[in-house]
């Protein structure tokens, strides 16, 4: 074993058996299918003869009351008319973009220049659907409405610039979980509505802007016409995701779904763990708003530290140090060991300067944290010696 | 609760308390995501201290020794360089084409009448890769090397009639499992090798095909440039798929699965359920493809049964019952609550005749059922009294 294997084992022993400041905090990912397990035990057929009762079967096909019921939960939590349950993110938006686009006979689609779907996706949405994208405004803050209105000129109608749809992301990850102010945002939705731009929320991690808004889930969706919400980011289940909307535009993403290879013959086990966790996630996540607040101050008061936004909108924040990365990884494992606690994990380098961010998250384990022993970490994270 | 409830719940009960003629026979769910938590229990980070050993990680958007080593194990059962694990058999057939569609700058495809893409998948190959497919042949027979000639015409090059490749699925479900004889399969091959046409293999229940012909998977593969199978077919595991063949295809067929939306944070519950359950497969596979021709033997001596291929070539077949398909449905009913035998599923009417089919698979519980009884069953389906 050489030394950057052992290192990398050493790393992995300090990840998963320290506590976390971020998201859930070490699990045994056996513990969530023994978790599924006894769900799918407690609520499966059951009883003998004339007593036989049929219980929850698994769902087919992107059928079947397991996935229905939960669907039509989730559409009551944004008041939106359907939902429809998928794979992934990366599935279900490039979707709701092409089906708005087919509305208008028009492929042309507009967002941030740090969406996930211009960074991390192979640009699926022009390669598989023939979508083209202007990117709006400035990447280092949230969309706005003067972003699309430069894009249209005075005046100017949707169709005749040639703009089908706008996607914002609440909140933005990329740049630290920045929102717009609630009165922007509703500017915004006013504005494409005027001009029949369909508005699509990228709500990866929506559940974190609404206690951010002070404003319910359902007073968000109502500025936007899809919604994409993310099971596995913020609520912690297996990978998963919902395509909210009206009626005919979920019954035309389900088509588009299949197409994609995305409805499968069962997808029982990522149904279940995102029924199971989604509540526990809508209850604490105002207390993580807070935390996150708490938590920057604790790092804003040392030297070279920059926090992004500061003070946080949302339950996460980006956490800028300066010089490279090896040197604060080496620090945070220094104060793993010091301390049991594990700070972050991967660094970034930041384009253009000499820094580098930790994307912090707040979940469950941010919470069994006291303050006093965060902020010893801390102060040995940054202790030189 | 009115009738057809009532006859729905019943259906139900006798579906999952009786034993079973075809396939696995009736699973509690429960069960299979027990056996994923306490493999991954059992293969995950142990030992403190010194002593850790961080076992076997979860696996990262497709990366991870948990998914590398189960492709790399796959790969060289069908001997070749690399695979790919994907969602489903509807996402990687579609890139499979494209991909060879790309190398030669032509989006045409050819495949039988019957084909999964053409049938069950929106035609997703043409509406998101906007390939075109010539439908080769005659519906109720194996695609020949006669069939592709006659798309090409006498001595054409397939550049210039324009195809860039022919998908051949063994067995082909639609037809009771048929294959084309060995002979044929090779002359297929060496037709298109010729000609440059790439051939892609739909193997979803290949399994089937190598006790079929006394051929290994890698005498078939050697056969085709490049491979699909299904682990939740035959194998019985939770849904997933494999892409096989050269390395810088596999490497473009990730970039597609990405666009498509299919490489997921993680996929452990399916890849863990797809390595435990395939070495039992691969075991009793060539019992089961006899277990279907004495089974079929069975149906065969009842008049107005007809046995689709006669004899099964493989492990399943069709079985063709005359009239409409609900008094043959409540026989079924009947014959499972006298003897605890339920003996197939769900029945579909057959285009242009007045008749049903049901598709009849054999897997482990046909294996448990003696002959005796089994007759005794079938007897009673055929009963009018």
């Amino acid at each position: 074993m050489d030394n950057a294997e052992a290192l990398e084992i050493e790393r992995t022993r300090l990840r998963l058996t320290c506590r976390h400041l971020t998201g859930v905090g070490p699990q045994n990912p056996a513990d969530e299918f023994a978790a599924i397990a006894a769900w799918l035990r407690d609520n499966g057929p059951h009883g003998e003869g004339d007593g036989f009762e049929p219980g929850i079967q698994p769902d087919s096909y992107g059928c079947g009351s397991l996935v229905e019921d939960f669907e039509a939960e989730v559409a009551a939590l944004f008041a939106m008319p359907a939902a429809r349950f998928m794979p992934s993110g990366c599935m279900a938006q490039p979707i709701a973009l092409r089906i708005w686009s087919d509305r208008v006979g028009n492929r042309v689609t507009a967002f941030h220049p740090t969406s996930h779907l211009e960074l991390h996706e192979q640009h699926g949405y022009r390669e598989l659907h023939g979508l083209t994208a202007h990117l709006l405004g400035d990447a280092t803050r949230p969309t706005g409405v003067a972003d699309i209105a430069a894009l249209i000129g005075p005046g100017g109608a949707a169709q005749a610039t040639g703009i089908a749809s706008v996607l914002i992301e609440l909140p933005a990850r990329e740049i630290g979980g920045q929102l717009p102010t609630w009165d922007e945002l509703v500017a915004l939705s006013t504005f494409c509505r005027a001009r029949g731009i369909r508005l699509h929320l990228d709500g990866a991690r929506v559940w974190q802007a609404a206690p951010a808004y002070r404003r319910s889930l359902a007073e968000i969706a109502a500025l936007f016409d899809s919604v994409y919400v993310s099971f596995y980011k913020d609520v912690g289940a297996l990978p998963g995701a919902m395509l909210l909307g009206p009626q005919d535009f979920v019954d035309e993403a389900a088509i588009w779904q299949r197409r994609q290879g995305g409805t499968l013959y069962t997808a029982m086990g990522n149904i279940v763990s995102a029924r199971l966790r989604l509540p526990p996630c809508l209850e604490r996540m105002p207390q993580l708003v807070e935390r996150a607040r708490q938590v920057a101050a604790l790092f804003a008061m040392q030297p070279g530290a920059a926090i992004v936004p500061d003070p946080p909108q949302t339950s996460m924040f980006h956490l800028w140090l300066p010089g490279e990365a090896e040197p604060w990884l080496a620090a945070r494992d220094r104060v793993a060991r010091a301390t049991g606690i594990w700070l972050f994990g991967a660094l970034k380098p930041l384009d253009g300067e000499r820094a580098v961010r930790a994307e912090l998250s707040m979940g469950p384990a941010s919470l069994a944290l006291d303050d006093g022993e965060l902020a010893a970490a801390i102060a040995l994270l940054f202790d030189p010696t």
